[in-house]
């Protein structure tokens, strides 16, 4: 299998290397002096894993540019939970050193817009109150490798998300602590403690902004999947908004603040914005909650005819995953496949397989998943960035069977 | 913190070297020869990770001998599902190289006891069906270490368990596609092809055989935590028995039998078996079904005083556990613990906390937890081999709060 995720990768980079990865590297030099560049976000060589993430799996994963890593549609595994090593990355910021974060348990957390502000270590947070749960993180930005027109970013197909276990303290419990909210918040605000100091916090600061409802949900994780999280996942604080996506698990966290506006900065105001092909603005929507949606895993490429199991995840984005069906012939018939595998709540994907019988031919394997009421739709919905793509033909695969 | 393990591990082995360890080695022994031994279960030092499954994370272990590793009870992880890297070893025949397994898709699972007899390649199996379940691998003497007795075998304390998710194939599916039971079969007896051709089966052949009903839970894993089950423990395929006992979930799995008697090897017919101190023999109840229980993961030696999160795993057994008390008076008041993260189904364990405040003093704080209208018993059941503890005064821990 290692062979052959290879094989994938080096077509996929050749593809990449006239367009996408080489405008992302340019788009990230304009914001990050070359020296920070390279020294968080050095190669171990073309192909090879950053230095500051060598841990990772490196067959488990595409790399699409220093920042953005993808894991193989092969290799999210079945077993609900994503494993630690084969997790996607996208970072807009360097990842900070252990030296930059010093002792862990001394982490600050700034906390604003509440009637008592204060200054939580993460030794406190501890200790304040515990919750776990599990939730996906999925870059905005999945599946824009399947829009037509010539969108700028790493060009994700089904990687760039992840189902994780996450254990931190629930932003309620703090807000209960600091004597309740401010008069007349909207919104919760996290602020990143990653950005270099000499850049200008208005084009490079992580600051994102979401409805401050979404505290009953959000917490502030020191762990997933059972270790310490990762320097390059967020380490040692990382925001989780469950059902939000990627972006508003603020990475590097060092400040909540409960507001009356919405962040000013970039990646509030103009990044991340789901707006029409050729215009842009923060009249558009921004990228909040995610959408119902799911995708084949296995198989991907070729099948032995009589008994084949089709497997893959479905999520329900905000709201519980009910439903799931698989096509064989591109979405012309459809039957109900089976869940299997933990249910862990609404916030995480749950896995499915279609246990059926496949006579020798080719196959375009769909799956389209329901969740509160709504069914995936079969198109993408076309805009500028190639953000929060859900529809089911796009994501299905082509199959031979012999 | 790995340093305070470490310091934990080294006095452990100082006091264990005198007893238990040095009878464990001799005990194996007996059983293999040295040259086997030592080609399979060599050490990288006194303290190291045997070389066969040196990918673990050394802090994070107890080495008991060269066959037992215990996950040190602060390193379990908040996440419900215990890191790989993190899950404890116990072998009871050498780990099966790369080399001896081959192509891991090719491996061969003889199916007996059925109407139709079959052999099916790993390949088959992953076409045939496929579950995905959270099940708790939990060795039979984990606990044994608080017993009062001189108990020979590893001393366990918390550390031989972990909850684990795993990918497989349903033994109802196989059976299904086997034309069903032959008819007058009691037993489903898993045999593992780990055993080297010069031992003698009677002897070293780990052959378990469980109620014939069992089969509607159990299944025969490739995956477990999302990546192929390692080596070192059982891969390529496993047979998983939810709700029993780890040596029922046969490593290096190569054939399943639906047989009318247990088997007679050693392992099923005199190890293994839950008897008086000073008595033996397969006259005495075999270790199955798990029954509930939990322990404290933190805190584990002090705290500061104020806020105060104690944390730990509760399980069921065969039943959904259903409530979990602390005590940190050592078991004089007891106040209802509240669970959190993901209900992975009635064979998974769940995470608890107690969000309290303690003034500065010293605690004995103890866990209770209930399933299926039982509660775990405060003592433990005396028993030669210091198998299936679960009374919860052994497992409470001292804290010194200041």
């Amino acid at each position: 299998m290692p062979k052959k995720i290879n094989k994938i990768n080096s077509s996929r980079r050749s593809f990449l290397a006239g367009s996408a990865t080489v405008a992302g590297a340019a788009a990230a030099a304009s914001v990050m002096p070359i020296s920070i560049a390279s020294a968080n976000h050095t190669d171990k060589g073309a192909r090879g894993l950053p230095s500051w993430t060598a841990w990772k799996k490196r067959s488990a994963l595409i790399i699409h540019s220093d920042k953005g890593m993808e894991t193989h549609r092969a290799a999210i595994g079945n077993s609900v939970i994503t494993p630690l090593r084969h997790v996607y990355i996208r970072n807009n910021m360097p990842t900070m050193s252990d030296a930059q974060i010093g002792n862990r348990n001394k982490w600050k957390l700034k906390v604003e817009g509440v009637k008592n502000p204060k200054t939580y270590t993460l030794a406190q947070l501890k200790q304040l109150a515990q919750k776990t749960e599990a939730t996906i993180l999925q870059c905005s930005g999945n599946g824009r490798g399947f829009f037509a027109h010539k969108v700028r970013g790493s060009q994700w197909e089904t990687g760039a998300a992840a189902c994780l276990i996450w254990t931190g303290c629930p932003v309620s419990a703090i807000v209960k602590d600091c004597g309740g909210l401010a008069s007349g918040v909207k919104f919760l605000t996290a602020t990143g403690a990653d950005m270099p100091k000499q850049l200008n916090p208005k084009k490079a600061l992580v600051e994102r902004s979401i409805p401050a409802k979404a505290r009953k949900d959000a917490f502030v994780a020191w762990e997933v999947n059972g270790v310490n999280i990762p320097n390059s996942h967020g380490g040692p604080l990382r925001m989780v908004t469950p059902g939000y996506f990627g972006i508003n698990n603020v990475k590097h966290v060092g400040k909540l603040a409960f507001t009356a506006k919405e962040s000013s900065v970039k990646y509030m105001k103009s990044s991340y914005r789901i707006s029409p092909i050729g215009k842009k603005g923060s009249q558009y929507p921004s990228c909040w909650e995610m959408s119902v949606k799911s995708w084949i895993v296995s198989p991907l490429k070729s099948a032995k005819s009589g008994n084949v199991v089709v497997s893959g995840v479905a999520m329900g984005g905000t709201k519980k995953v009910s439903n799931i069906k698989v096509s064989v012939d591109g979405g012309k018939s459809w039957k109900k496949a089976k869940f299997t595998g933990p249910d862990m709540g609404k916030f995480a994907w749950r896995r499915f397989v279609f246990e059926t019988k496949l006579k020798p031919g080719s196959y375009k394997i769909v799956s389209k998943a329901s969740a509160g009421g709504k069914s995936q739709p079969k198109l993408r919905m076309e805009n500028r960035r190639g953000y929060a793509h859900n529809g089911w033909l796009d994501h299905g695969v082509d199959i031979k069977v012999s």
